[in-house]
C-alpha cells in the first residue's frame, strides 16, 4: 500500500535527455540528424510520449527539436525540452532546418510505409536511412535513472509472481490465475502490456501456462507459446484447467514507469515427475553458466554458445530453448522500454557492455508434457552481473 | 463460471473465409491481388494469426495462399485453408504466381517500411498499392459468425463494468479499481489489450478515471485521456484516489475471441453536482439522436452532424466530445477485430450499411472537473440499430 502511494509519474531530468542525445549524436556518422516518431523512441529522446516527433540533429551543439500534435499541453509538462506545436508535416524541412540532400535517419523497422511516404514528400531530396539499430544500441546501455526504474520493475514482478501461492487452486483455468497475478502488478502501476518492437509481436503481460499448454508452439519469438484465449491472442494463458503434478510456468514482464524486468518461475501442486525436476536443475546450471559469461567484453553470441554447450553437456540439447527443429535460437535478451532490446544472447555479435539489463531464460521444453526452467533479469557490471529479480529459483511447490 | 467453462477457441468455417475473400476480390479493381501480413488481417482472411502472410488473388476462381513461418503446425490446425511453409520472402513472386508488372495491394498503413522494402525487392517490377482502406471497408460489415462473437464481447463488458459497485471504495486509486474490473474480464477470456490500427495508439483494456483525471488530455484518439500509470502509457487509470461526489468514467473494450465491443458508464460515490447530472442526461439525448440516425443509407458524417446539432441545441456545444479547441472530432467508430474500424462517425463519408457494429460515445468534457456521458455498441439493421451493450444508462450511484 505504501509502495503504491509513493508512486507517481517520474519526469526526465534535462541532464538525462542531454546524455541520451549526445550518445546518439556520437553514432550519427554521415547523417544530418534523425527524426523519430515511435512513442518509445520519442519518450527516450524527448521525455514525452505524446503524439508527435523528436528531431535529433547530428551537430553536438544543437538541441533536439520536439514537435507535438496531441497533447501539446501535456508534452510541455512532461518534456524538459522546448516543445513546439506540430500542425502538419508539410513544412518539416524548414521547421527542422534540414539541409538540401541531407541524409536523415528514420525508424524504418517500425515506421509504417504511409508515414514514411509523408516524411519523404516533406523532405524532398533528403536521403532516408534506417537509424533503428543505432537507437537500439544507444538504448541498450542504461543510465542510473533507468536502472533505478528497472529495479522497481523487478520488485513489482517479484511481488506479482510471488503471489501465485495465494491464488493457485487445483482445477482453476490458467487464465483465472493469470487474471489474479496480473491484477497484483496492475495495481502497482503496470501499464497492462509489454512493448515488443518487432512487427506483429503483440504481447500480453506474460505467459502463464500449465502442463502441455506451456510447450504448445506460437507465433511469438519466445521459447514458450501457450494456447491463449483466442486465435488473435494465440499465446499465454488459456482455458485449460491446472492439474496436480504438472509444471506451471509463470513468465511475466513487470513494467514500472515504462521500464521492464522479466522473470520466470515454475510452480506445481504436488511433486513433478523426476525427469522434469532434473531438467529444472539443469536449467539453473545453464543460467549460472550464462550469467558467469555475461561480462563486458563478451558478446551475445559467446554467452549463447556457452549456454548451449552447458545444456548439451548436461544432456539437454534436445530440450533447451525448444524441441529439435523448433529451437527459439536465443537464451536471453535485453530489457528496457521494450522487451526485445539489445543485446540478444543468440547468434549475433552484440557486445556486452556495463550497465546493460539482460534477461537470461534457459527453458527446457517437453512437447506434450510441459516446460521447466528459469528466467532472471541481470545488470551487467565490470565485476560480473547483479541479479535484479529476486525470487528463489527452485520449483515452488504449493 | 459456466460461461467460462464453455469458452474455447472458435475456428473459422471455410464458408466464412470464402465469403470474406469474395468481398475483397470484388473490390480489387486493377489489382492482381493483395498480400497481407498484419496479424489482424491475416486472421480475417486466413483463419490464423500465426506469423506469415496470406495472398488474396483478384481472380474469383482462385483460393487465398497462406504461408506461415511460425507456428506452421498451429496454423494448419487453425486455418480452413491449405497452409504452406514460409521460409523466405525471396521466392515470393514464384510462390504466389505474381505476374510481371502486376499491381499488388499491401497494408501500407501498418506495414513497417523495412517489411515493405523486403516485399518490393522480392516482387521486382510489381507496383505496390495501399489496399488497407478496401480491407477496412470489407471488415466493416460483419457476418453472423462475427456478430455472435461481438454479442459475447458485449456480455463480457456488461459483466466487467457491472462489477464496479462490488469493488469501488472511496479513497482507492483509479488503477486499483481498474485492476479488479480488468481481472473480471480477463478471467472471461479478454485478450488483455485492445487492437488499435493507427500507429502509436497502444491502448490498455480501457479508460477508468475519476474527476479531473478523466478530462486530462492525452495522445490517444479519444474524447477522454487520463493520467495513466507512466509517461509511456499516458492514458487511462493512474494513482489518483477516487473521491466522493466526482464522476467516475468507466470506459472499456470487451474482447471475445478477438472481437470487440465498447461501452462506457458513469459511477459516483454520492451525488454529483447538478450541472454534471444534467450534462449526463444531455449525453443520453445525443446518443439517442445519433442512434436514430444510424441507418443504412446514412453516413458517418451525417450521424456526426446530427449529434453535434443535438448537443448544441441542448446547450453543450463547448463540452460534447471535448472542450473548445480540443474536440476529438467524432462521436463514434466501428468496432470489430480492431477498435478504430469503419465507419467513423465523424467528418468522413463512410456509408452506413446493415450489419455494422458501431460504438456511439457522446461524452461531456469539463476540464478540471470531470467527464460524464455514455457509450454503447450498436448493430445496424434495416429496421434501425440494435443495442448490444446492455447496462442501464443512468449514473450508477454507489
Amino acid at each position: 500500500m505504501k509502495e503504491r502511494e509513493k508512486m507517481e509519474l517520474i519526469l526526465h531530468p534535462k541532464s538525462e535527455i542531454d546524455s541520451r542525445t549526445k550518445r546518439l549524436q556520437s553514432r550519427m556518422e554521415d547523417l544530418a540528424g534523425a527524426i523519430l516518431f515511435q512513442s518509445v523512441d520519442m519518450l527516450y529522446f524527448s521525455g514525452t510520449a505524446q503524439e508527435g516527433l523528436v528531431y535529433v540533429p547530428a551537430d553536438p551543439g544543437a538541441e533536439p527539436v520536439v514537435m507535438v500534435r496531441k497533447s501539446l499541453e501535456r508534452a510541455r509538462e512532461e518534456s524538459p525540452l522546448e516543445v513546439a506545436p506540430l500542425r502538419s508535416l508539410r513544412n518539416l524541412k524548414a521547421d527542422l532546418g534540414v539541409p538540401e540532400g541531407a541524409r536523415i535517419g528514420l525508424e524504418l523497422d517500425v515506421l509504417p510505409f504511409n508515414n514514411y511516404a509523408r516524411v519523404e514528400r516533406a523532405l524532398g531530396d533528403a536521403v532516408l536511412v534506417d537509424v533503428s539499430e543505432r537507437i537500439r544500441h544507444v538504448r541498450s546501455v542504461k543510465s542510473e535513472f533507468e536502472i533505478r526504474l528497472i529495479r522497481e520493475a523487478a520488485r513489482m514482478l517479484d511481488a506479482g509472481i510471488g503471489s501465485v501461492p495465494e491464488h493457485l487452486r487445483e482445477g482453476m483455468a490458467e487464465i483465472e490465475l493469470a487474471a489474479q497475478v496480473e491484477a497484483e502488478m496492475r495495481r502497482m502501476g503496470h501499464q497492462g502490456s509489454l512493448r515488443f518492437r518487432r512487427f506483429n509481436q503483440e504481447l500480453p503481460m506474460g505467459h502463464l501456462m500449465a502442463g502441455p499448454n506451456a510447450a504448445y508452439p506460437s507465433c511469438v519469438a519466445s521459447p514458450t507459446g501457450g494456447v491463449g484465449p483466442s486465435l488473435l491472442q494465440p499465446q499465454g494463458p488459456g482455458f485449460r484447467k491446472i492439474r496436480r503434478g504438472e509444471p506451471i510456468l509463470v513468465d511475466y514482464g513487470g513494467v514500472y514507469n515504462g521500464y521492464t524486468a522479466d522473470e520466470t518461475r515454475i510452480f506445481s501442486i504436488g511433486p513433478l515427475p523426476e525427469e522434469l525436476e532434473d531438467a529444472h536443475m539443469a536449467a539453473l546450471e545453464v543460467e549460472r553458466a550464462a550469467a558467469e559469461a555475461l561480462r563486458p567484453g563478451s558478446s551475445g553470441r559467446r554467452v549463447y554458445e556457452i549456454s548451449e554447450a552447458r545444456g548439451e553437456e548436461l544432456g539437454y540439447k534436445d530440450h533447451l530453448g525448444g524441441p529439435v527443429g523448433a529451437k527459439c535460437g536465443f537464451v536471453g535478451h535485453g530489457v528496457g522500454l521494450e522487451i526485445d532490446e539489445i543485446p540478444v544472447l543468440g547468434p549475433v555479435d552484440h557486445e556486452i557492455l556495463p550497465n546493460m539489463t539482460v534477461a537470461i531464460e534457459p527453458k527446457m521444453i517437453y512437447p506434450g508434457v510441459g516446460v521447466v526452467g528459469i528466467e532472471d533479469t541481470l545488470l551487467t557490471t565490470d565485476e560480473g552481473p547483479e541479479r535484479l529479480t529476486g525470487l528463489s529459483q527452485e520449483i515452488w511447490r504449493v
